[in-house]
């Protein structure tokens, strides 16, 4: 297995990854990014996000996806948005490698924070981000405004 | 009051209020950045983030700070970092009018999701946030790894 950064050619797999688990998750129309605005929004002359891909056989069996993000205690962090292993290669240690390959980018980077999220039951993705160095952060939620509220907002509160 | 976009020259003036909040939280030193790495980051040719200032008798009294992140599921979003008043300068309206701007900006840019955080103790400004059209997920931890952690970390658990 080979761990490797994301071309753009890498992008439709990468898609497949991102549906699977949205399948996996019980949201399958929760994906509306297409291949095409994964190509663009990666490899423009600003990206917004950066991928590794773990590589076997020829095939792309995960992905990592990050970008930056901006603390105003700590200036530029890394945020690492999803990190996806197939399902039928998991326990092969492709999760590790990116995760590994994740963080290593932060250290070459210096950045003072490397940031993500994690579902508060998946204890056993909370015990091994701990083991690994990392604190788990329970007293903030997380806000979203999605399109139609983006679309709908007055502020007459 | 005016709102306007951050420039350059207010960087100092956002530190102070960047400051004052964490004072307030009882972190100062948790504060690393500084004013010129506020500059060099916001205004170079591929800003970390933007921002929105109050501004009131000439004087900044309020401040969002945003930038784009990346969803696998949505594509690009816009998240807010921190929407910060001057203490004394609470209950004005500058909250409310910078929050105001930071949708509007959403909006323009045709985004699918705006995102923050909030403390899951603060009453007041998740009520604000749910009549405002957003949604709160609970489901979720953030995890981080400071500087310490990157510096340390090796993958041998």
């Amino acid at each position: 297995m080979l761990v490797r950064k994301g071309r753009i050619e890498d992008m439709p797999a990468v898609l497949e990854l991102i549906r699977e688990l949205a399948v996996f998750e019980k949201e399958p129309d929760a994906v509306v990014v297409t291949a095409e605005e994964l190509q663009r929004d990666g490899f423009g002359e600003s990206p917004l996000f950066y991928t590794f891909v773990a590589e076997a056989d020829g095939e792309i069996i995960g992905t990592a996806l990050f970008y930056y993000r901006y603390s105003t205690w700590k200036g530029k962090t890394v945020h690492l948005e999803d990190l996806i292993v197939r399902e039928d290669k998991r326990g092969t240690g492709a999760g590790s490698a990116l995760y590994k390959e994740v963080i290593k980018f932060a250290k070459q980077e210096g950045v003072r924070r490397a940031e993500w999220a994690v579902l508060n039951w998946n204890t056993h993705a909370i015990d091994f981000y701990e083991r690994s160095g990392a604190a788990i952060l329970q007293d903030w939620f997380t806000v979203q405004m999605n399109e139609e509220g983006i679309t709908k907002f007055t502020l007459d509160l």
